[in-house]
């Protein structure tokens, strides 16, 4: 059974810099109605976690004994609690809720919560595997490379640009005109020169930043978002061609779609992308809402029923 | 035991485009002694596989009944015959080795090579399985991230550029000087128009072309060369330091350093920069040497002692 969020919903979500009881992760969640989807990386390795229903309910009563609640009545409890932690939007801990990471010895990732629902305690653990290597692909490498491929052609198209400004100026000084402040002077661009130093001192420079792992800025969530958002219509428009993974075996030259998936000929649309330009990522209390119809939220039952919730 | 290179090592080897039996894939190799490390990834899966000299000469023998010649006779033949599929450099099939990729239904990816060694038939398999995440992690997300940070940053100054010439041209008229020629006239250049039409108009069109996926191009190879030697570097300065998986324990307000083996404060080292900045890394004729002592090459034997090599 495929659970979790479709592929295309997670991955229209960006990757928010969270501190979890002081350990500072990259996350990506998905609540849906009475199922989740999350993903977590400190760079070194990527963990993730899908629930069903039926797997929620029998976590849920493992670790709530006197639980006897359906899913539907403390999942939005649990949602509404950890959300501000997975998203960076608070501190997570009210004097009602508290959450802890803890690296497990066998390389997973667990996260406890605990919070108070109907008066009870109510506990929750997400145990967090190593995802797969192809979400880690889908999710990571492939936006990053797309990311690193567009800034490179905004870095050529900025270069060309410094030189026809150097014409200009030239232009100007040939025809003798000189600046009232000399302080106005620029060198000209020379793109090599440029990029050779860049190379030996600001990439070493800028690599000490010790927090450059995680620094997935402002800048960076709006193109990942505009990048992934042109996946996701690559994809709509690919879903009647042949996979790509039928294109792997052995066949001399055609295989220029490997990677189909992502990109392919053809336009694209800019309906996503208008909404990706106006999003800021980086806002940490963006809700979690989803394209399709949203979670049902069913309201918690007042504390004088909460014998319905606990035995 | 640990086998296949020391991650430094393979880390520093640029992942080059390969297209094997007409699969489009990204390579990065080591062959040592009498032992290898292949990676390989289309972007929708990363595969690996290490051995050791025990695992070669099993293979070699169950692949090759007749050959009976020790790992270090057969392996330089084999380093040979799969280097230019491995890095791009060459057809690989010369009439006398042939190299096929197979996408198999386990999800691995196999490679098989026949050629010929004194004058009797040689075949290999690479039986390439998904690589563990952490080494998806560290040879490609972090590099990646910190390479879009940097191209980022690099976007930044050139746009600061842009406006001190701007500033500059906007003094010379405003001081009477005029164009001698009229289409050297450039606009003020506005940041965040610039941006927003970038990602409108450019990004789309950029992912539309669908050799995106594995368009790591010669510049952005420099940068990854670049980005990885500055890895190295603090690694080897964080080498006394607890590792970071201890870290990841709740401890409160002190993860700072996570994602230290990426980066960590301090100055770094120019040295490796130096031969990274040189390095032309998209030249697929690149030797694989190694840091270290090269690796040993027995001559092949001539064919009148094929007897030697085979039953």
């Amino acid at each position: 059974m495929e659970r979790g969020a479709p592929p295309d919903v997670l991955l229209q979500r960006p990757w928010l810099p969270v501190s979890i009881s002081g350990v500072q992760l990259l996350a990506k969640s998905w609540f849906g109605e009475t199922e989740y989807h999350v993903l977590l990386t400190d760079m070194q390795c990527v963990w993730g976690e899908r629930m069903d229903s039926a797997d929620i309910e029998k976590r849920a009563q493992e670790l709530n004994r006197r639980l006897r609640a359906p899913v539907k009545a403390f999942f939005s409890h649990l949602s509404e609690v950890v959300r501000p932690a997975l998203t960076g939007s608070g501190g997570g801990e009210d004097g009602e809720a508290t959450i802890s990471v803890t690296h497990q010895d066998d390389g997973n990732i667990g996260m406890k919560l605990k919070s108070e629902l109907a008066g009870l305690p109510f506990y929750w653990e997400f145990h967090c595997t190593p995802a797969p290597v192809t979400v880690v692909c889908s999710q990571l490498v492939r936006p990053l490379l797309a990311m690193s491929f567009l800034l490179q052609r905004q870095v050529e198209q900025l270069g060309g640009l410094l030189g026809r400004k150097d014409a200009e100026i030239h232009d100007y000084r040939e025809n003798g005109a000189t600046l009232s402040r000399e302080r106005l002077h620029t060198e000209v661009f020379e793109e090599r020169t440029y990029r050779e130093d860049y190379m030996s001192k600001a990439v070493p420079l800028l690599c000490s930043d010790q927090s450059d792992a995680l620094r997935f800025d402002g800048d960076l969530q709006q193109l990942y978002g505009a990048v992934v958002s042109c996946t996701n219509s690559r994809k709509r428009k690919l879903s009647e061609e042949p996979s790509v993974e039928e294109t792997l075996v052995d066949k001399p030259n055609n295989i220029s779609s490997l990677g189909g998936s992502v990109v392919d000929s053809g336009a694209a649309q800019d309906v996503q992308l208008e909404a990706a330009g106006a999003r800021r990522p980086n806002r940490p209390t963006e809700k979690q809402s989803l394209p399709s119809a949203p979670a049902e939220r069913p309201s918690l039952k007042p504390k004088k029923k909460k014998v319905g919730l606990f035995r």
